[in-house]
This record gives C-alpha cells, sequence and structure tokens, in this order.
C-alpha cells in the first residue's frame, strides 16, 4: 500500500443547514421528534420554513462537517457529495473548498435544488432537524473515482446515504475500490431512526466491509437492538474490527480487538447546539488514526472537536481545532 | 393625522450577509479598508468569495437590520426592498416576515441576482464589507405604495440607496407621500464614503426634507467636512431638526432644537463583530421615538439594541431586545 495523499475521503449528502430557535412548542405543533432526524419532501420544506423562525445559513451534512473537521485538524481530505448549480449549491461547494478539501464532484445542472437542513435548536441545546435532500438524491457511481479513493487512506461514509438508492450504489463502488487498494473503510450509522431502516445491511457491512464503525449509544443499541449500553458494546465488539462509540456528556468508548478504552467528554462551558457533535467526534478519531495515534488517543481527539463544536451554533468548527490539542 | 399602523416603513437594499473571518494580512493583500464599504460587480464577487474562507450566510442590509431591531423590542414594522426570486431572495424573505416585519415587495422574476455583502471580520471585531449590489438596483417608484406609506408614523431610509438611481427615485416618491400624510421622515447617512459620493444632496435633504439623521461620527464628520466633533456637532445642530450621532465606545449624542443629550456606551463583555452596530442604534432610538419616549431614553434604548448585536457574530439580534430594557 503506497502512502495516501488524503488522510480521509468523505462521501456524503452534500446539504446547507438553516438553523433557527424554536421551543419545545413548536416542535409538539409540528409533531416533531426532539434529536432526530427524519426526511421530508419539497412541500413539507416550504411549508416548514413558511413556519420556523428567521435563520443562519450554514454548510453542513454530516460528512461535510467529518471533512471540515479532519481540514481543521491539518488533515488532507477530500469530499464526494451532489449539490445542484445554484445559489446554496455554490455556498456548500466554496465553503468546502477555502477550508482546503478537495471537493470535484460535479453539481447537477437540472433536477432539483440544493439539499437543505431545517434545524431547530431548543433551548436545551438539542437540535431536530429536517432534510430535504433534494440534489443528493443525484449522485450515483459515476461520481466515483476510483483512482481518486484509491489515494485516500480511510474511506468514510454516512448511513444516511442508504436513504439515496444511487448514492448507496456509489458508496459500495467506492468500498470496493479502496478494500481492492488495500485502504480502509469507515462507516458512521447516523441515526438510530437510519439504523432502523437499514439494519440488517448496517450489520452485515460491519461484518464484511467495513474496518471503523462510528455510532452514538442510541445507534449502537438499535443496530442490535438491546436496551442496555453494556449489551450493544458486546455486540458491537464481537463484529466490528474498530468502533467508536459517543455517548454526549458521559464521554466516548472505542473498542478495537480485545481492547476497550473510555475517554470522558471534554468540559463545556456552555452547550449552545449540539448539531455536529457525532460528525466531529469522527473528524478527530479518524485524523488521530491516520496519525497512528494510540486509540485513546483518537478519542480525546474527537472529544476535543466535539466539544469545539457544540460551543456555537452551526456544524462546523470556528476555531482551528489544530489548536486545541 | 391619524393613528399609525406601523410604527416604521424601512427602504433599503435588501442584502444576504456572507460572513467569514480574515486576518489583516488578507485585507492588506485584496486592497480593503477596514471598516468601510464598498460596491463591487458581479465578477469581483466572485473573485473575492473565492479567496475568502468558509462563511456563514445571515439576511442583512442597513435597513433590513433596522427593521429586524424594531420587531425585536415589539414594534410594528414594514420593509420595502427587492430581492430577486432565487434562493437567497427566499432566504431574506423568509427571515423578515418570520419576525413579523410587512414585506411585500414583488421579488425580481428576471435580472441580476439577489444581492450579497461579503464581509470580512478582522479579530479586531471590525467588518469590512464587500456589497454586489444585484437586484437592489431594479427597486424602483413603482414599488412604493403610497398608501402604505402613509400608514407608517416614520419613513426611514439607507444613504446607500443613492447608490442605485431608481431606488434614489423610489425613496424620493416615498418622502413626498410621507409628508403629505403629516408622517416623519428619518435618514441614516450609511457610511462615510456614501457621505463623500452624496454630500450635496444629503445636506440639502436633511435642511429640506427629513426630520430625523442617524450618523456615526466619521459620516457627521464627512458630511460638513470638518475634522472636530464638535464643529460636526454644531454644524448638524443649525440644519437638522433631530439627529443622532454614534460614537462606538463612547455611546451617543442626540440632539433636538436646543436640546442635547450625551448617553454613555452600554457595557459589552466582549465584541465579536461590530457589523449592525449603528443599524440597531437607529432601531432602538426609532423605537423610543415612536412610543414618545424622551430623547436619552431613545438614545439608551439604541445602545442597548448595538451592545446586543456587536456581541455575536451577524447584524440582526439574536435575543429579543424587548427583554433587554
Amino acid at each position: 500500500m503506497s502512502s495516501a495523499k488524503y488522510d480521509v475521503l468523505g462521501i456524503g449528502n452534500a446539504i446547507v443547514d438553516v438553523i433557527a430557535r424554536a421551543d419545545d412548542g413548536f416542535l409538539g405543533k409540528h409533531k416533531l421528534v426532539k434529536g432526530s432526524m427524519r426526511l421530508i419532501d419539497e412541500g413539507e420544506a416550504e411549508r416548514l420554513y413558511g413556519a420556523m423562525g428567521a435563520g443562519v445559513e450554514i454548510s453542513g451534512g454530516s460528512c461535510g462537517n467529518t471533512m471540515a473537521g479532519i481540514a481543521s485538524f491539518g488533515g488532507r481530505g477530500a469530499y464526494v457529495g451532489k449539490v445542484r448549480r445554484d445559489q446554496l449549491g455554490d455556498v456548500f461547494a466554496h465553503d468546502l473548498r477555502a477550508i482546503g478539501v478537495d471537493f470535484r464532484t460535479p453539481a447537477a445542472t437540472d433536477g432539483p435544488a440544493t439539499a437543505r437542513c431545517l434545524i431547530l435548536v431548543t433551548p436545551d441545546a438539542q437540535r431536530t432537524m429536517n432534510t430535504y435532500l433534494g440534489a443528493c438524491t443525484r449522485l450515483g457511481p459515476d461520481d466515483i473515482d476510483v483512482g481518486q479513493v484509491a489515494e485516500a487512506g480511510t474511506v468514510y461514509v454516512e448511513g444516511y446515504l442508504w436513504d439515496a438508492p444511487a448514492a448507496k450504489q456509489a458508496v459500495l463502488k467506492a468500498m470496493d475500490a479502496a478494500r481492492a487498494a488495500g485502504r480502509k473503510v469507515s462507516i458512521t450509522l447516523s441515526d438510530s431512526f437510519c439504523v432502523d431502516r437499514y439494519r440488517d445491511e448496517f450489520r452485515q457491512l460491519i461484518r464484511e466491509r467495513v474496518d471503523i464503525v462510528f455510532a452514538n449509544e442510541d445507534e449502537a443499541k438499535a443496530l442490535y437492538q438491546v436496551s442496555s449500553f453494556e449489551d450493544a458494546l458486546a455486540a458491537m465488539r464481537a463484529e466490528a474490527k474498530v468502533a467508536a462509540i459517543t455517548r454526549s456528556e458521559k464521554g466516548s468508548v472505542a473498542l478495537r480487538g480485545g481492547e476497550t478504552v473510555a475517554v470522558p467528554a471534554q468540559p463545556v462551558a456552555r452547550v449552545v447546539d449540539t448539531t455536529g457533535a457525532g460528525d466531529l467526534y469522527a473528524s478527530g478519531f479518524l485524523f488521530g488514526l491516520a496519525r497512528g495515534k494510540p486509540l485513546a488517543e483518537c478519542a480525546r481527539l474527537g472529544g476535543i472537536a466535539a466539544a469545539e463544536v457544540i460551543s456555537h451554533v452551526g456544524a462546523r468548527p470556528e476555531r482551528p481545532l489544530s489548536e486545541l490539542v
């Protein structure tokens, strides 16, 4: 295996976040489940946007946030995802390229608009996400450059991509290319409802094709349909090569073979908006792995990145993560 | 004069801000004058955007920010400004309507895109603004509903509108309608370079058509081409009915006939981004006037609004101003 041009190549839904404050009454009125992500169509996106308060637009997308984190640590990243050629698509592309992430996927010139995620942040700092996938549904196998994939130490993908059938085919092509080149494959389970939708496929992937799995506690429990964290850990250990499981204020637990490390959460003066916590955790962990750090250090880097991003509105780092380690 | 449906009807350049951090070296390299606003064409907007870092998109525009402030105080506002029917135009319209500002100006269906202001915030919290006016140049007299203008206690306009000839005609039509209905007319001088461009017209307006003038210290000095603040005050007193002059950390001075009040600045724990300070000062002052408050209280409300908006990134209030008074 040759040395890698990129530490990580990420594949994800290319989304611009629209973040607004809301109270619990708003969530109740619109039947939204706090802390979850749901998919909405264009009509519902317009309806909900019309009802919600004034917002801030910031580039997002789970994997896009992770790649921003890797770049902020000083890592080398590439991103594959589909926007449309429109104003929000231009914003998304600009924001990734401006931080040094190699982003070459051609924008769609027709079809649905660039994806948006309407994020409602409640006073308890929890985020509730409503995603209109738009142009993301146009990502397909032709967007995967197998030569580029082979130049990345790790290919990292979102579980969310399973919601777009052609995107899933793109992911499987990239996974094959990575394995053929002797590279690593990593996945995040994304969301417990997403796990419910694709449980069997995700479990098979973890057993057969994936080297590093990211999940939060709820997702790990949902994957193995168990009610205790210990049972989820035991099941994950039996099937995954490397796993990192985040537990909010309880920190994270990382597994590799017989090795288990539990790392406490970094202190945060005030939690403002938890959007992106898991995405940024993955960025620190993957950056650590790429630099050959011990498992506990990878988990610590993940915690540092997560702590930074929950301290402010928006899911990408405001301060250079390289200065925080 | 009947009671007013709106406290204030504002007319302004309808702009979405793109805010990114930059250092002094970046300003130097691109020959930008810190703290100023300059107009750029579409090509320069693309070039500068390509060079600047990852950004946050937030609805802005000087007068739009002021109207957001008035709504946040609990005031009743209407806004007139021109966007194009595109993604950023939808964002601008949504954000005003979501806070209760009546915004009915039809979006342009062709021509240039919705205006953007590329704002570079340096570590000293100063903002340097680069405005592509886009669709704002399409605002014209036909966009002024004289019946609506007559329903507003005060019509408030930006000096920046003089940069678009048709918009200036729209403003003059609105001023005439306001005077005919026995309403007040207010203007902000916007920027010292803007004052340099339209000095004679602004002075004539203040003498003949305007009831309330807003300026910062630099703009007031530029208007009368004097070097001391005292000389600027004396000149303003001789020509303006009511004037409010802001002085950053020195607070503000308000004039009405022989009355002069100096009000200290509100304390701010950390100045993050001064974008919108003058716009929000105007919102508090105008809200106070609309509620019949004494001059000193109007200036104090202006200071409270300015202090809130410079405590965070973005030029519109994050906390309800009605809770801060």
